[in-house]
Order: C-alpha cells, then sequence, then structure tokens
C-alpha cells in the first residue's frame, strides 16, 4: 500500500472550477493550496492579500499534465508536498535527496517529500534538512486521504502556533504525520471524524520515544 | 540500489568451513555473529565463554534454506539484524512492523531491521521501538558491504561504551547507519581504508540536526 498509480481521472466539478474566495478568507496568513490544477491553485493563491506561508500539495497528474504551471506556482509558495516517486518525476533525479535538494532549488522555500510508511524528508533551499519515519501501524485500513492529512496537520500546526521556523516546520512534519497515522486506521472518514486533538497528542508522546 | 536479489551463491571456503576461536576470542563480552550459516554460527556462539551481548547477522539465503538452524540460532542471540524485505521472508507478514515485532518474539531481545535509503527500525521484546532515517547522500557508488558496516558500527559502538540500555542500543543503530553512509560512498573498501574516527563523529553532529 506504499505506492499508488493514476490510472483513471475524472475532474467532475473541478473541470470548470472556478474557485473564488469569501472575503473572510482573503485576509488569512495561513494557506494550505490542495491538489487542484496548478493554474487554479495560483488564481487561488493571488486573491489572498498577504498570506504568512502558503503550502501546495500536487500530485503526478499536474507535473505530467501542468508542468509549466506547475513550475510558475513553484515560485510563489513557501512549501510544496509531494511524494517520493513525484519528486523523481518532477526533477528526472533517481535519488530522492538530489531530488528534494532540487525541488527547493526551484523556488519553493521547503519542500516536503513524503515516503508513505517510509516516513517524510524534509529539504530547505539553504540546505536545511529534516528526516522523520512514520508512526509505527500494524494495519493499514485504508491510505486514501493521508496526504491531505499530512498536509492538513502541517498547515493546522503552523497556523495553530504562527511560528514558521525551521525547528517548529520540523514539528509540523510531525503533526502531519501523526494525522496521517490515523487516516489510514479505518476507512474514508470514519476515524477522522472521531479523532481528537487530544489522541495526537498523546501519540505524539509515544511516537517522540520512538525517534530520538 | 535499495533491493538486492540473490542469482547465484558460491560458498567456496565456507562450504566447510569449522571456525574455531582463538583462546584470546572466547572471553570477549561483545559478539557478532557474521552473515555465515546459522548452525556455524551457533558454534562461534558457544565457543565464547560468557559474552554481555551477542549480535547476529542473516539474509535471504539462510532464512530460505536453514530456516529451523536460524530459529534456534535466534534464541540464542540479543540482537538479529537483517533487512525489511527479510523480515517479511522470515515472518510472511507484509507489514514490517508486524514482522519485526514477531520476530522479537522468536527469542533475540532485540530485532534491528534495515531499510537502505529509509534507514533501521529498532524493535524491542517488551514492545521497545526506535526508528532513524539514513544519512541522506546524494550519491550511491556501491551498497556492497553497507549491511556489514552497519552490523560493525552497532557491535562496535557496544563495545567501545560498554552500555547495552535502550537509549544506548539507539546510538548504536545511528552509528551503525553512519559506517555504513561512509561505506557506500566509494566502490568496494576504499572509503572504510581511509575512514577516520573523527570522520564519523563530525557526521554525527550533522545527522543530529536531521534527526531532532
Amino acid at each position: 500500500m506504499n505506492n499508488r498509480r493514476t490510472l483513471s481521472v475524472a475532474l467532475n466539478v473541478f473541470e470548470k472550477f472556478q474557485p473564488r474566495l469569501p472575503e473572510s478568507y482573503r485576509a488569512l496568513p495561513y494557506v494550505l493550496l490542495g491538489n487542484i490544477a496548478p493554474s487554479l491553485q495560483r488564481s487561488v493563491c493571488e486573491q489572498v492579500r498577504k498570506p504568512k506561508f502558503v503550502v501546495a500539495d500536487t500530485m503526478d497528474l499536474w507535473i505530467g499534465m501542468a508542468r509549466a504551471d506547475l513550475l510558475e506556482l513553484l515560485k510563489e509558495v513557501d512549501m510544496l508536498i509531494l511524494n517520493d516517486s513525484e519528486a523523481r518525476q518532477l526533477t528526472e533525479e533517481d535519488n530522492v535527496i538530489r531530488a528534494g535538494r532540487k525541488i527547493a532549488q526551484l523556488g519553493p522555500r521547503y519542500v516536503a517529500v513524503k515516503k508513505g510508511e517510509h516516513g517524510c524528508l524534509l529539504f530547505g533551499r539553504e540546505g536545511e534538512f529534516f528526516s522523520t519515519g512514520a508512526f509505527p501501524l500494524e494495519m493499514i485500513h485504508d491510505p486514501t486521504g493521508a496526504g491531505d492529512c499530512f498536509a492538513g496537520g502541517v498547515i493546522g500546526h503552523l497556523a495553530r502556533t504562527d511560528d514558521i521556523s525551521f525547528p517548529n516546520l520540523k514539528e509540523a512534519i510531525i503533526q502531519g504525520t501523526l494525522v496521517a497515522s490515523f487516516c489510514v486506521e479505518e476507512f474514508s472518514l470514519r476515524r477522522l471524524e472521531k479523532l481528537r486533538a487530544e489522541e495526537i497528542a498523546e501519540r505524539r508522546k509515544i511516537f517522540g520515544g520512538y525517534i530520538v
């Protein structure tokens, strides 16, 4: 369950979607551009007045069919999130360390490379690096949405703490990893629907002993 | 370069090898049983009088053709080292967390599961767990011997510090990871021949910032 391939895409409502942000959203400091066409992500980004930190998620589909748009987007975001095979695809580098460092030179200040059960790597433009494993789980019921949970956990932590220093970005990566670890424990949204903040905090404590 | 398959094996001198330890070796407290037939590993182990900590390395070949011997050996060692695909093979578990925990119930107090570029997991029989990434390298020239370097780094650290507490076992795993990271930088033994202890200590410092 650590790899996925895109066999077929139905964009459905996204095909003609032109997101217009409500006024109250335009003043928000922390922005997560969910995984939609890079041109739409840019249009959302431009509607936010003075974002403090913009995270963009992407995927193999857009790297393949909207590369130029994606490269434009990269100049405007603070962090790109993608998985290891996508990092290789975007850079045409086989080595994921070289791939991550290369993407960090394409515009985003930071690049988070997700590796599923193997955790996540964080690269900074100035050579910063952080590596964390995933929370150890004996049973993966449904990996669907784990990437979105990761991204949500990251931006949620940054927004909550209002701190974009590198040490806090590391912590955001860990928080994203933990939120994703709950997501995969049950089918669909079931685990998330009942997830409480204290459960994440509890798992964070356990995880601390696992990685240090 | 993260996976290897055994296509052909020539045991050569190992085929009729009956190791007899010199008297001075029999009193040593820290023992690394290199990757040879489990029955030979046991015979070496029995020649050591009162070992304080015994680490055994193994591989797919022995899991396939000497499983019964290997299971016997596991009852006598303190730590087994193997890679993730071998952990799956030994336990017939697809999930590496479940595999590692299961092996820790087969005899060894600890199990180190190597994952190449993804680092290493350490499992303890009492539920202890530790996860570390690998040292980030942009170029892997030759992975041959990385597993032996890892095992050597682990037992070397334990012997040098004479401390088999779990926190020090975590550190041993990191030291093994770092020694292996030098091994793969050049072909054959070339990098190891000129490797100095200070270089490992220096890399340890850098690595510290990468994982915490």
